[in-house]
């Protein structure tokens, strides 16, 4: 061993003992004859004091930034204490060192504040993750790995691995895939994830797995997504979908506690799909913050629970002779609390903000709610005082409040809205990043219409169950879209799923199903996705034919590693939280990955470029 | 939940308890009116007790095996207990069931001793993984996961995730490839082993790594051997050697202890490659058992240190005028115990034996050492009895023993040697199951001839140090091998490495090396093996840079996971503890894959077929 101890445990305690450390210079500071050094480890730093007996060899062998130095001699108290650090009371006092590595002046600093730009940093990843920063991100990570499986062991799930050279399956994302030298012209994919095996384990009898593990997507790859990934894999049989959240709501309790010392005893709060829609416009709300949406026009059949409230609808916003409103599918209200006095500069810029091309709406409608309990608004001259106060009591807006309205075609105009509601809830301090609120949205629609193909495709995927009232629907209509224009109208539309997401502070974290577990129930799935008996009999055979073998009922879920760890490290990016991340081209730019092969590689697996 | 407990917790304390089980029937037995049904789940077997009430019910839905049941009613101490069973005391008298789902017919039965056979039992692997057996190899997996995580995390490792799509360096064993669509004529890797990345984790600081990850070799698959398995993967920084014998042996002890509950307390025997070569003709012997071998007759180079006895080599058997042993460049002996009186029946089946391709000996010579002091054997015309003597002697052979000899070219007879005395010990019952003996393997040659190019290749890999007093020979030496034939003088066939193997009962279970970490020894070790500047800085480029800033000392070592299980688990295939394995075509045949892609997945890869 190089050392005696880490350059993070030396206190008071260890004074006038000898010891040895090892570690890399962080700096370097002379003061007349004596010189200090800061070396750092894993662990934290320690300063060494050497004396001037060893200037001739630190002449020699001058120190500079990132060497690698070992050091021995005894521990001082520290005249000048750092408080700090936990090595603050305490220095080396050095006898003798040995440089065992020289570095090169590294391309950026090795603090948290770095100069460093993301390429630079990207293209030595190893000296960026000696950054503390960096450091302290796979330390989380570690830590909730680590929680995640202590839970899971504690209640009897089991880690089994699944294989990672599978069938390419493609439905929904694009598979990567790997030729076959031994098996010329087929080919293997990387699991998109390892679902229809947890199943079969399910059928195995293995009644609870779970698996750390990675999962792979040939997507064109968004700002924050990485070709691969690791999922929380679980799976339990013998379950209802009450167990399922009851059993991982408890789980991620458990990390909160584990990792930030959070009791998070309160129930889980849970939405259906439809009300999160309808009050948040999205289905993964932030419910930090209130600012509901008031929905002051609707096409009735996007949410067929609230037709009745349609056809009541008070406001009648539509026939004002507003053409904005008269014109509209839709019209959506939030107040921004406290935000009355806002001058025409502050509005003209939100107006602005919300006709960039991210949002895409055509304008922004403001209502004033003032605190002397009159309104202003944009539109003044179509709505009287009284509908204005109609509008701004749909938005929950009180006397100082702000109503901001939207207007436009249902999907754009309810995503717009949740949009804007999120960056004013940012701007007013309402999404605090030290509050965690989980919530579990529940009862997805089954089926999503694919336009391109006018089909039916999977929301969450092919081996989700409908919620066992609406089985029967499933059952007993054919999946065929006769009139494109009126699909919403389809029984098809209105089957929801037994599934749930878990959403912590607006972003999923976590989703899954209750499975099904029946031939004659899955072979209806795969028709009502437009795939024919011989195609789901080559794709998914296997499982076919595991259902007639006494499958159990069985659901599980999937957390998204990444996303979880960045957001308990309160970080936007989960990029920060992986060791070795790709970037947006999929490119690891430090190995200069993915590179040509040789000649012998396409000879050998029987292939040759086509390029366009 | 379908249930409220398992069917392997109710005892006689759970008597006159309502309960409801879920499970799988493993047996319908029939009483008159009374039907009996063991119910099997992960965690046992429960005997339901239908009544009379019961039997419409059971002739409309009659229950088979393999049927998912769910029983409800009141646990009934047993009048005829079953005491092999935990809940064999008690049984569940039946007031209510449901079917939750039928099963065909089993294409195999779901028992310890099944009457399915390899093939039958890899395509309906879901149906395999149900058996007992099966299940007990995945659950010693699953135990030996966590103690490994458990010991490795007290001793402050950090798993830290690396990339699965990585650059192809093909260097040793075959990459998979896999073809990047947004980066067209470019491809990824699979790794073959983390290896440079736990290094570069080093450079980054991390110093104590580990990882239970898959790796992937696109080889020609021999009897046990997975195109993707799964290592324990570790590495440390400032150690030496002698820290990481240190914390491994630890780490398969505490495995051991808590997969195995056996206190392996003694200190892991330590031996060096020569000495394993020499004394047992191979490098991962088996010590459970002695039948050492006598070395009568070798050449010099191979075993350097050897060259003074040979010289003095007392038996002189190569001038005996015995042809075989004068014109053989290796004589090996070794004695069985207690078979003086093997009969010439069973001589004539060892020959036999060792004449088959896969030892592939011209014969065997044997000397049977009599309980009177005489000796008898097949080359008696050669050698006097004192001579027999000095060969029995050499053998370590004593009175009742029989000497068996084999002579040769000197790898094959060395190996044949081996594979002899792992069978005599086999059939001699000295190879116990029940028995672990634990070794290092120690001092590695560094490099290994490769005859088609003439050149040095890595015998463990490119990162591996030379042990310190040989680094000297590898800087000051030309690598290019003169004179093919003489290779074995040249000095480079005498540096040792620092590597180290553990072997287990005769098992490679896990190897690993104190690595390289300067640039120019690491730029001196590609160009030993033949490596050019510029092919050095396009596959490795990235490490060698990351060695310019600041690399401390370090090493580390992988376990074959797999291979690890099967040993502790009594097993000779590493196949029975993957939960879904492939066959030795690197086949699926559950899922049958490998399989074609679609000409859309070819069109955007931009790749086509070539097949010959």
């Amino acid at each position: 061993m190089y050392r005696s101890h880490t350059c993070g445990e030396l206190t008071i305690n260890e004074v006038k003992q000898e010891v040895t450390l090892a570690g890399w210079v962080q700096t370097v500071r002379k003061f007349g004859a004596i010189t200090f050094v800061d070396l750092r480890d894993r662990y934290g730093i320690t300063q060494l004091l050497f004396g001037e007996e060893l200037n001739t060899q630190l002449d020699a062998q001058p120190l500079g930034r990132e060497f690698v130095l070992q050091a021995s001699g005894i521990v001082s108290e520290r005249s000048n204490k750092n408080p700090n650090i936990p090595t603050g009371d305490i220095e080396l006092a050095v006898s003798s060192f040995k440089i065992l590595n020289r570095s090169a002046v590294p391309p950026f600093t090795i603090q948290d504040d770095t100069d460093g730009g993301d390429d630079l940093r990207m293209k030595y990843r190893f000296l960026d993750l000696r950054r503390n920063a960096v450091k302290r991100n796979l330390e989380l990570r570690y830590a909730v790995n680590r929680s995640a499986r202590n839970y899971l062991h504690e209640n009897n799930f089991m880690d089994i691995e699944t294989p990672f050279l599978i069938k390419s399956t493609p439905e929904g994302a694009r598979d990567f895939v790997v030729p076959s030298r031994m098996n010329p012209g087929q080919f293997y994919a990387l699991p998109q994830s390892p679902q229809t095996f947890k199943q079969l384990l399910m059928v195995s009898g293995y009644d609870r797995y779970y698996q750390i593990v990675k999962c792979f997507r040939d997507e064109d790859l968004r700002a924050d997504r990485q070709p691969e990934f690791t999922q929380i894999d679980c799976e339990m049989a013998f379950v209802e979908q009450e167990d399922i959240l009851n059993m991982f709501e408890s789980l991620i309790k458990r990390i909160f506690k584990d990792v930030k010392n959070i009791d998070y005893t309160e129930a889980v709060e849970r939405m259906t799909w439809e009300d999160a829609m309808w009050t948040y416009g999205n289905d993964k709300p932030d419910i930090r913050f209130g600012m509901k949406i008031g929905n002051l026009k609707f096409p009735a059949h996007t949410f067929p629970s609230r037709i009745a409230h349609l056809q009541n609808s008070l406001i009648g916003v539509g026939s004002s002779g507003f053409p904005v409103f008269d014109n509209a599918e839709t019209v959506l209200a939030i107040a921004a609390k406290g935000c009355s006095e806002y001058t025409r500069k502050q509005l003209d810029e939100l107006t602005e903000w919300v006709k960039r091309p991210q949002i895409g709406m055509q304008g922004l409608i403001y209502i004033k709610c003032n605190a002397d309990g009159t309104y202003k608004s944009s539109v003044d001259k179509f709505f009287s005082e009284d509908k204005l106060k109609a509008i701004a009591d749909a938005a929950d807006a009180e006397a100082g409040d702000l109503v901001l309205v939207l207007a436009g075609r249902e999907e754009r105009t309810r995503k717009a809205t949740s949009e804007l509601r999120l960056e004013m809830g940012k701007r007013l301090g309402l999404r605090k990043e030290d509050e965690f609120k989980l919530l579990w949205v529940l009862d997805f629609p089954l089926f999503e219409y694919a336009e391109e193909d006018n089909r039916w495709v999977a929301r969450h995927h092919p081996f989700t169950s409908p919620k066992p009232d609406h089985i029967a629907i499933m059952i007993n209509n054919n999946p065929v879209i006769e009139n494109a224009e009126k699909y919403l109208e389809h029984p098809y539309s209105n089957i929801k799923a037994n599934a749930y997401d878990m959403v912590l502070n607006g972003n999923e974290i976590g989703g899954g199903s209750i499975r099904i577990f029946q031939r004659e129930l899955q072979e209806k799935m795969f028709a009502a996705l437009g795939m024919s008996e011989e195609e789901a009999l080559h794709k998914f055979g296997f499982l076919l034919g595991a259902f007639e073998y006494g499958a159990p009922p069985h659901g599980g879920i999937a957390f998204g590693f990444d996303r979880l760890c960045s957001i308990l490290g309160g970080s936007e990016s989960i990029r920060d939280f992986i060791a070795f991340p790709k970037n947006n081209a999929g490119r690891d730019v430090m190995l200069d990955a993915p590179s040509t092969i040789d000649e012998k590689q396409f000879d050998e697996l029987q292939i040759k470029l086509n390029l366009k």
